[in-house]
């Protein structure tokens, strides 16, 4: 008979994507110990208008504040740490990263203003240390950007190994490749729980090698004749090694060009991931003597941000630079989804200007970061968990990944597809979603952090889709009468010169509506009510259109 | 020496696409006659906030009213015949098309009550009409909707051929192959301008079969052991067929959900484009009896549409059905760009509750309907035109399809890739770009067409990122004094109990600005942008939003 297990459990919870689970933030939990991994942000999407970001809701630890031995960042993507600046302040617990983690991070709580109140201690690789009753140990594995690390964690009841985001890649531009030899090692040993990276779970085979896209830029780069400007993205350091390097193998100077590039040039510069043989980087100035083919820039607006560098030279708004014919243009990157349309349109707009392009539907100019399907059971093969927690996907991504650690020789029982904030509880031999949370994630607007909530994004669309109809009613405050003809002011509904007649119709059935009303306080808020559904069937009838129908009472 | 060209030309004028050149809408002109080929609609982008659909703007069609012969119609969907119930009154010209298409087309205009005064002719394919100066000939292309065809066009100044959508496809489920031999022959006689669909000209090889998907659906309901539910476009009659067929072979039979997909499943039995085995297609109230195993279901909402069966069927909203462990979906379709993230949530959630799904990023249950690089090439080679126009792509399908004609031999000055409006005039031996028409695209919100513009959705825009903020001034009409203090009633903007101080320091602030102004009309108005410019300032100092600021005067 099997004894009941009396010890605490380790517990699991991830916390507050959108659908990405365990992508933001993890917790881990062990009797009075808690440690959180990544602490990142989500961008909005589509129908919430108006926002700006999306942090994890952490009332679970705020609960819990006691209990947190730090936040360990597992590499300096912003949806791993960009909400560090909302949540550490709140936490004030350390942080535990890589050293260009920790460059990344001073410069987002710097501009927070939460620098100083901040403990961040860089970690190297192969170096355990202990936080409560766990020791952590990071291990490198490669990614898009430089010092990402995977996780080995010592829990009182086994060890627990978190991929982080990554891909195998033995041939790393810059660093190691992910440390295979220490997760057969550890597998060896036995590993309690695995969580492992599934953001590309759906691609058979393997991803390649960042190598192969430094082959593909010199080629570029050595035909042509003009200018080249290469997009990508700024933390993709990398990939501005590699520009960099087949700049200067064909003499030409490189340009950068776009804030977050410069200052990511810079600091990677100065840290010393990112080397430039003398002379190569040329300064503006240099800019205007130089002939085409001497010229490399390399610029933010991969995705097509709006306000980036490679939108502004598309769109004819840059200072410096626009297209003239013979230019070359690179889009070093693949869209994030849901940027789709607008880097198309940016594609076209270069297109049409008669630059050639080059961009990932047509040449290998960009590779991916993360695993695909050969990898992932490769990882499972060395790693060999009793259980497994697919992490950093949507839920098909999950289920596809599951099937993968199933045909590795997991027990299907042994396998949990999560959903933010569930719990999950586990024991040496057996493993449970044992409850849920409170998840969710907060809405940041501007300066304020979690006002914005349902009822106001309901209005913003409701505002969004047909416009607002203001109604205002001057009533006397003694009698309840009218003292003028109710007016009628609208936004973002119809034109006003061709829908005169109908406003003026409007501003008569409500002024028929309140003549009919009495004066007491009741009987106008019921005016109210149904002026609002007057209007609201009135106007749909002549437009099939809802416009929000705000009355205003003005009592004299 | 050359002499001048003093014939008329021949102009060819692309009109309304939201960037996809031509595909809506292509005017074909000669002198005194005009041939309109296609009149499709256009989905509203994400910035057209509450607009329904799109049209094409046919200003220049209707001051040359008496000169259009007629519209022909390539092929049967939206965005190609979508917007005739709003265009073909105002033009009040005959309509040449297929069997398929004009049942289509008559759906259409009955529910926008034009259907009696329209003339609608169907074309077999291969028997030539006469418009005017034009000689047209139909003949068959493959594509995803039965009955497709591209255009022979004989001109005064020589032939140019249109594809239409198409792909070549030698063992289609339905209907003849794309017509090569015709294509060869007006090829070996001289043409003198292709239009030819770039919408694919990014993939490489060719485009697999429709035959193919017949076989993975087959296995697919062979292993099944439960039900299978199969989503896809309710117009891609082929696909239906093969399901159709699939379950007769196992012992299945199919059921039909979705309003449009019943419509066309009715419409296309009883045309003949559609055959169902006796007994294959079942009844609603069989539904209940059948074990699992015994039952296919045909459903809309292959492109996660809101309110589609099979999204029903995933949020536990549909009527009759709802998903149980051992049911297999598949989404036999691939995301319109846009569509991802929809289709991806749909996924997602049947995963949840337990459905297996196939889809297209796991396995071939889909193949799109147009022609990739090499089938391209093949056409160039056999139609050998001394012009090329690029049609039914972005920009950058255009200039990849335009490379393709290079290499194929097309000499480069006489490859034109146009823009909506832009005016092609050909000669037999020249072309280039004359000028523009007036182009652009026409909005349709809710019963009217065109009343939305620019203003309309700027507001719309600005409402939807950080709501409205109506101020209510109240004044004396002779002494232009306020009667009560200024009111703010605000929507989608804050949280109203938590901002409320910032609020009442708002209604300070107006009033300050208010008592400030003197009493004359003038005044008053000037107070109003005061009250908008400062309010702005103040709240976004605040805040860092900025909504719309809305002041009322109500003059007492």
């Amino acid at each position: 008979m099997q004894k009941k297990y009396r010890k605490p459990k380790l517990k699991l919870i991830p916390l507050g994507g959108l659908g990405e689970i365990g992508k933001n933030m993890m917790v881990v939990e062990y009797d009075n110990d808690i440690l959180v991994i990544d602490c990142g942000l989500m961008f909005p999407e589509e129908d919430m208008m108006g926002i700006d970001l999306v942090i994890p809701d952490i009332s679970y630890l705020l609960e819990r504040k006691e209990k947190i031995r730090g936040i360990v960042i597992t590499h300096a993507h912003e949806d791993h740490i960009g909400a560090l600046p909302y949540i550490l302040p709140q936490l004030n617990v350390p942080v535990y990263c890589t050293r260009l983690a920790k460059g990344l991070i001073s410069v987002k709580l710097k501009e927070g203003k939460a620098l100083e109140a901040a403990e961040i201690n860089v970690i190297e690789p192969g170096k355990p240390f202990s936080l409560g009753c766990f020791k952590v140990e990071f291990f490198p594995v490669c990614h898009s950007i430089p010092d990402a690390v995977g996780l080995i964690i010592d829990t009182p009841i086994g060890v627990v190994v978190h991929t982080g985001d990554f891909k195998l890649d033995y041939t790393p531009v810059y660093g190691e490749p992910t440390n295979l030899s220490r997760l057969a090692q550890v597998g060896s040993k036995g590993v309690l729980l695995l969580l492992s990276d599934s953001t590309h779970a759906e691609r058979p085979g393997y991803t390649p090698s960042e190598r192969v896209i430094g082959e593909a830029l010199d080629t570029i780069i050595s035909r042509a004749k003009g200018r080249v400007i290469v997009a990508t993205f700024a933390s993709l350091i990398s990939r501005l090694q590699q520009v960099i390097d087949a700049a200067a193998n064909h003499n030409r100077k490189v340009f950068v060009f776009g804030r977050s590039m410069s200052d990511n040039v810079k600091m990677a510069l100065e840290l010393g991931y990112l080397k430039a043989p003398e002379g190569v980087l040329g300064k503006p100035e240099e800019l205007r003597g130089l002939p085409p083919e001497k010229i490399v820039m390399i610029t933010t607006g991969s995705q097509g941000e709006p306000t980036s560098a490679l939108v502004r030279i598309a769109n004819h708004g840059h200072r410096q630079v626009s297209i003239v014919k013979g230019d070359t243009v690179v889009v070093s990157a693949s869209p994030i989804p849901g940027n789709e349309s607008l880097i198309n349109r940016t594609i076209d707009s270069l297109f049409k200007q008669g630059a050639e392009v080059f961009y990932d539907q047509l040449s290998q100019v960009h590779v991916h970061g993360h695993a695909s399907q050969e990898e992932l059971k490769l990882v499972l093969n060395l790693v060999k968990p009793r259980f497994f927690v697919p992490v950093h996907g949507e839920f098909r991504h999950l289920t596809i990944h599951s099937r993968l650690a199933l045909d590795a020789g997991v027990e299907e029982n042994n396998i949990f597809r999560m959903e933010d904030g569930d719990v999950l509880e586990i024991t040496p031999n057996s493993g449970r979603i044992a409850g849920r949370v409170n998840s969710g994630h907060v809405y940041v607007d501007g300066l304020s952090v979690g006002d914005v909530g349902g009822v106001i994004l309901r209005n913003r669309r409701m505002l969004s889709r047909d416009g607002i109809v203001v109604v205002i009613i001057a009533v006397n405050r003694q009698t309840g009468k009218l003292v003028s003809r109710p007016d009628i002011v609208s936004r973002g509904f119809v034109d006003t010169v061709e829908s005169k007649d109908m406003i003026e119709e409007g501003k008569e059935l409500v002024a028929r509506i309140v003549d009919h009303s009495g004066k007491m306080e009741a009987d106008l808020s019921s005016a109210d009510s149904r002026v609002r559904d007057e209007l609201n069937r009135y106007f749909f009838e002549k437009t099939k259109r809802r416009p929000m129908i705000l009355p205003v009472l003005v009592k004299i």
